[in-house]
């Protein structure tokens, strides 16, 4: 049996919802954030990093999203959640949105939603700027339509929905600027997957 | 023909010693971050994220180290640069270490090193020592040796000696503290395609 230890709503999101999409058996763990668990020696031992997610499986702990995500989809064919094993660049094409997602997106706009103590005024404005220009890139370079890769849903759509979900939750989710992202979220939260995700998780919708 | 984007001794020698150890057929391209050549709009035509690497193939641009790794990697499999396909966990292990990599260590390591106006004093003491305890996550826990993931060279092999190589460069890669970095960097620069995208960057083993 899986067991997917989680914090809700932050990033962890994405492999759940991979879980879940690819119909996987699985157990959730709660973390809470707010209280420190990541950096007790219990979830140490699980994950040294001291962050969510951590996947425990027969065969041995996962960290990182990216590699929970695909090991979900990789060991649940049938539920087609990567690129076929014939396209190659397509596959290399999602795993270039879901690096970019870890290491650039995602540290860029956690340093203004969530810094402690909270960013304000012009250090908050500093800061979301090129947290904002990381997301005009997937709005204008990254993400194909309607899906991320453009016909068929890959884990990186759940994945994008996390940080989307983030900033239309924070207003910052301008229509305006961000036509293809507001549609792209729109689409997976309409997934049953994805709504019993967040259920389970205490949350709805963005 | 393939054509990569890089910057000497930057992270993209990950991409590079890879398609080396691929024996891939590419062509490489100079960016001089000095000149600020990352910041052009022919470079930001190729990667508007405006960092390298960057890979161009017949069948479009990638980007991200271990998108590119990964593909080239794929592609080529006769270098057996990737754990075979019916050994999904090995392969998500494999992400999860250049995913940490990218997201966790290169970042915290990056700030020390590369910061402009160079960190000094206290300032540098305090970005320090967090880098330093992402590399102990990699010795302690992510690097099963003599390989990362164990007795198998995979590209993940290639992608942390690059960050090992700078830490020995800055005299930092301490043999008490890290002494399984420091024989993988050795092991790994032992490579001949290793010396050789070495070489062709104008660099020498660390």
């Amino acid at each position: 049996m899986l067991k997917l230890y989680y914090s809700p709503g932050a990033c962890a999101l994405a492999s759940h919802i991979a879980l879940e999409e690819a119909h996987a058996d699985y157990e959730l763990v709660r973390i809470d954030l707010s209280k420190g668990e990541q950096k007790t020696p219990e979830y140490l031992a699980v994950n040294p990093a001291g962050v969510t997610p951590a996947l425990v499986s027969d065969d041995g702990v996962l960290t990182e999203n990216l590699a929970i995500m695909w090991y979900a989809a990789a060991t649940h064919p049938d539920a087609g959640l990567l690129p076929p094993d014939d396209a190659p660049f397509e596959l290399a094409r999602m795993l270039r949105v879901n690096g970019f997602l870890a290491s650039a997106l995602h540290p860029a706009i956690g340093k203004v939603l969530f810094a402690r103590p909270p960013l304000e005024g012009e250090a908050r404005a500093q800061a979301l700027e090129p947290a904002l220009a990381k997301y005009d890139i997937v709005e204008h370079h990254l993400l194909k339509g309607p899906w991320v890769l453009g016909e068929r849903y890959t884990v990186a759509d759940g994945y994008l929905s996390v940080f989307s979900r983030w900033l239309r939750l924070a207003d910052l989710l301008d229509p305006d600027r961000f036509p293809k992202l507001n549609a792209h979220l729109t689409l997976v939260q309409s997934r049953p997957c994805v709504q019993k995700a967040l259920h389970m998780e205490g949350l709805h919708p963005a």
